[in-house]
């Protein structure tokens, strides 16, 4: 078969800072789908991407071409509005659990399309799987049926939701072509706007355990990926957020389910608890519900009914036992003083290390494993008291964690107090 | 199996503008040979390599890298220096084919290993071909034994030198990154250095017909493989020439192993016998034999007699009537005039187009195709007047081949004159 054009030319365009037309992008995209385009190819274009950029309009059509390659999921028939949101992920972050049943609380449908964990980041799939026969895998009609009735959904994304990009980023993860931002922003926002949301909110990490370590990468992604959402006609804000240390005292995976159930019940971690009702009350703007009282929804236990609902829709048991992890350490505060750092690479690496996370994606992970943290930075500690308490069902992997440890905790003298803003900034 | 290294890690390092490791650059080399770097993975790092460069020892180790994934040749039971020529490759450049056997008059054994024409410039080895009988293919004892009985050896290069080249420029081809200069480098000397010269002198094009557009990427080029053969205890010299007309007055097979027996019978082109013997004294004094004058032994029948010879001990009839192309169209000038250009590029992709060139590597090529020039820039010439002639077996080529020389010849007023400066430059 002919060709409408040829591979080599579009990278050499690339590679020498040129602007890919509309319909260089559209056939690169789709042969490489198919195959026309060899993996070899589209790893040299996108390290060409990488290294010298694309511009809004260039990004804008590689993210639609991505579309293009799959079905298109359509809420209308809902007869209300749809948010959903995406963290670009970090350490302890449940915050999707309680945010999805507690902004469905208030008649925004959430359709809450997952991933799972790679690497020290937590994937929400993975928490969720803790709870006794909860199922993500749901059919469209399924999901369809589930936003109708409960109001909320937390599933796995089909495949058939912008193949493209599922080719793509696998590509991607073996050839050091991750951290281009056009590539992240264009492969976040095609699943997004495929999936059909009326509004999205993004929670872009800034921190040691976020993809992006400095907040002008993040605001550049922040940007880019709010422009893409608003060209597609997708009401799209971002809130930048710290990820320098976990979010709530517990990395894992029935841990954070655990903590985020008590968010529900109207407890919770304070930072978790803000960061809930924070994206909350972005997201109920967003779809047209600007005064909403979020933060009352979990104190009244009108969110937790959602919850409820929503894991017993997927085959879950929300009041069942959750997972424990056989075997426990400590790791105890070496001084007197104000902890000032908790960091969170080590503390995603040490979870992940003890079986929370996976190094390749066909592992398995370990329902109880994971970091529970007994103080938060800014608090008062004491020499000999336990700072962290380390979980698995496989002791030989203590070892490994405690190495990631090893330089997480700053003590610092009494009246030191940390920077712990939470919320960065805001791009809309 | 383990592996020492991990393919990402290097990939991100040259990304990031780092410095490969000599470790990490023996690892890439033997494990792509091997195939345990993936080549998505080697097309990703060849275009970081070309976006963010190499420095003098990474290109060194690379080269070095190269050379021991497979056999070295040993010249040294000969008894004698040896010399070889490299050039980047233009139209109508013909040089080799009187070049070794005038220097291997005086002494100088010349094992010219040689490779076909891809693309617009031709090759040595599909020249030769069109001399009946003539073959191109060698053992490694046949080449040495014709080197210490004739002096001289035209012939392709074995499978066994540098095959992690031969695995990686096909790579490059298909991925936009051929016009890396560490690449093109490392691809050239690594064959050259394990051939086992003593002394190589480079041929760097420059000009539209070369790959090297400017001057100063030819002398960059030029600079990164004497530095190359310089570190491998190659003596080596580069020397810059214009291709921005074609050398001669051929651009073939058949006719420019014509053109050069006339130039190995005392006549011929100017040009082509100026770079014959400037190429011939560079080499001869870096192998050692600095008072020869082979001019003379071009007027005098010594380069004729090694010449056929060096055909004979490769089956060939130097003797024999060369293939002649069965059809002709004249290209006629169009004004009076100074001929002020005559653009190589055009008139190398016109002789491509008749059927002296390839486009795949497993096409075959016309013997008798090509292009002959009746005047070189600086002729006058009269309007009406035969300027070139065009050769093909397949007459439908003819069109194609006219379009290729639309805009490739200048005519201007008498009195004018064009650059003509045949050797730009010399690096050692």
């Amino acid at each position: 078969m002919s060709e409408a054009f040829d591979a080599v030319d579009i990278i050499r365009t690339k590679r020498d800072r040129g602007t890919l037309t509309p319909e260089q992008i559209d056939w690169t995209i789709d042969a490489y789908t198919r195959g026309a385009v060899a993996d070899e190819q589209m790893a040299a274009l996108n390290m060409a991407i990488l290294l010298n950029g694309m511009d809004r309009a260039e990004i804008s059509r590689w993210t639609a071409a991505m579309i293009a390659s799959g079905e298109r999921l359509d809420f209308s028939s809902l007869g209300r509005p749809t948010s959903d949101k995406h963290s670009t992920g970090g350490v302890g972050d449940k915050i999707t659990l309680p945010l999805a049943p507690l902004v469905a609380v208030f008649g925004v449908a959430v359709p809450q399309l997952s991933g799972r964990g790679l690497g020290h980041t937590g994937g929400t799939l993975d928490k969720l799987e803790s709870i006794p026969g909860w199922r993500a895998h749901l059919s469209n009609d399924e999901m369809m049926r589930q936003l109708a009735d409960v109001g909320a959904v937390i599933c796995a994304a089909g495949t058939g939701l912008a193949p493209a990009d599922k080719k793509l980023y696998a590509l991607r993860d073996v050839t050091g072509t991750v951290e281009a931002i056009p590539l992240i922003a264009s492969s976040i926002m095609s699943k997004k706007i495929a999936e059909g949301t009326g509004s999205l909110i993004l929670d872009v990490k800034v921190g040691t355990g976020a993809f992006m370590k400095t907040r002008e990468d993040a605001l550049e992604l922040a940007r880019t990926m709010v422009d893409l959402g608003t060209d597609a006609g997708v009401r799209t804000v971002a809130l930048l957020t710290n990820m320098s240390t976990p979010l709530g005292l517990t990395a894992g995976n029935a841990i954070e389910v655990e903590e985020s159930v008590e968010v529900l019940a109207g407890g919770g971690p304070e930072d978790v608890v803000e960061l809930t009702v924070r994206l909350a009350e972005e997201m109920l703007a967003a779809a047209g519900v600007p005064d909403a009282d979020p933060a009352a929804a979990l104190r009244d236990g009108r969110a937790m009914d959602v919850w409820n609902r929503m894991i017993e829709a997927q085959g879950g048991d929300p009041r069942a036992t959750l997972p424990v992890a056989r075997e426990s350490e400590t790791i105890y505060a070496p001084a007197d003083g104000v902890l000032v750092e908790l960091d969170a690479l080590s503390v995603g690496v040490a979870a992940w290390r003890l079986g929370a996370g996976r190094a390749r994606k066909e592992d398995a992970v370990q329902a109880g494993a994971g970091v529970r943290m007994h103080a938060k930075p800014g608090a008062l500690v004491r020499a000999g008291e336990p700072l962290m308490t380390l979980l698995t069902d496989t002791p030989e992997r203590f070892e490994r964690a405690r190495e990631a440890l090893a330089d997480a905790v700053v003590i610092a003298p009494e009246g030191s107090r940390p920077a712990q803003e939470l919320i960065l900034d805001r791009v809309s």
